[in-house]
């Protein structure tokens, strides 16, 4: 299962060249992964902190900027996941507009306790929200 | 030749958890390519886009989150440059704070013109004064 | 008539408190000034600026911050004009969660050629696309 | 007595127009605040937060934007207090950049207990600490 959102690139998010300033495309990115936490895995990112005293900090990013943007440009963002590990996962988030691909990023991730950010396995009930989105070898579920 | 930099970890960085909001060391990051192009090469990021015409987009950035920081945490910025191609380079930027070791990023750039976004060469002037922050191989050039 | 549009608080809005920092407030203003433009006004700000020539430059802001809100929580904007002058206006942004107002902002912007940033007046079909969000005195049109 | 800070507006403050965009301001402001608190008062946010218990929520915000900035542009802020009430005080901050005043702020921030987020009266050590920033009614101690 892949998670899909549309984002409006905005004018906050262009560079004086106008075209979409490449640290701001981490934070869309992030805002992805926040609705993918809320609306997809049912669990906000609220929830996740307040009742659950985990979060998910990251512990490696790597973008590729395929192509510039501009605002006012609808981002058609999707979501999956690449690899669920012991306590962290890496995220496959992709971004096009039309039939224009724009980034390519993968996120790691770890499952964590707040009190004292150490990795907690991903087991159980959290594991069972995450694989539905663990994308398939050779599958056609590829993001994108 | 290694361009060093602080930075202050501010409260604007940091999350409802407290520390370093990962998004935002990618600003942090950019602010120190900045620094480096107007006190390192000596051609501000202005020089560079309103007499030159040129800018250094970004295509690729790899970023791994070693250690959470806090804010009033001060980051001790290095960056060097890992290659130089044709029209594109890669900048080894990295953070510590006293012996903690806390990213390293690999940002790689290409020297484009601003009217259209097509890669330029990096030839005569220009190489010669990114050349100098080339990492030698095997040398004790590392940035950290 | 008043312009409404909900907003998330995300979590990259929030400080360490854990609360709505203050200037991410000021960056969501803007968001639904951007959003009133496109879907209340009919002219996005791309088009505004590529095909118009035109921008809207802030040159006062008052933001009353009446109380906290927290990540998650969804915030109800509303905006008005308060006055149209000759080349400014002030627009009147409120945001609500539920009963609890949470902040009160007067945004004066001036229409401006970008070429130049001069002023132009507000007329024609400008002030008319603009006229149906001014404000009534003693009227229900009061945003929230 | 007024605090003053440079600013280097950098790439990342300004908008498509090419100059700076003015929720980013707000950013800066807050930066000269923090700033002035670790430098000026001798107490970093960190500090404030973490030793005393205390935060600086903003409840009002007014900025005049004079003139426009450039990226590049060496910003000279000044930071006074307008006036110390019970448990609020009004913050005056100015920029200019060599002899064009570029925005004039007033932030209202109050002393608050961060575990309930309720006022704190300044008194004793905090109001000596305060007190010197004060601006004379009729002195030469307006910054700017």
């Amino acid at each position: 299962m892949v998670f899909r959102k549309d984002k409006l690139l905005r004018f906050a998010h262009c560079d004086p060249a106008g075209i979409g300033f490449y640290p701001r495309y981490v934070e869309l990115i992030n805002e992805v992964v926040e609705d993918w936490c809320a609306q997809g895995i049912g669990v906000s990112f609220h929830e996740l902190h307040a009742t659950h005293g985990l979060g998910i900090p990251a512990v490696r990013l790597e973008i590729d900027y395929l192509a510039p943007s501009l605002y006012g440009d609808v981002l058609n963002f999707s979501l999956g996941i690449e690899r669920i590990g012991r306590s962290s996962m890496t995220l496959d988030v992709r971004a096009r507009a039309g039939e224009s691909e724009r980034l390519r990023a993968r996120l790691t991730v770890v499952l964590a306790a707040l009190k004292d950010l150490r990795a907690v396995p991903i087991e159980g009930e959290w594991r069972a929200r995450f694989t539905p989105y663990l994308m398939g070898t050779g599958s056609c579920a590829a993001p994108a």
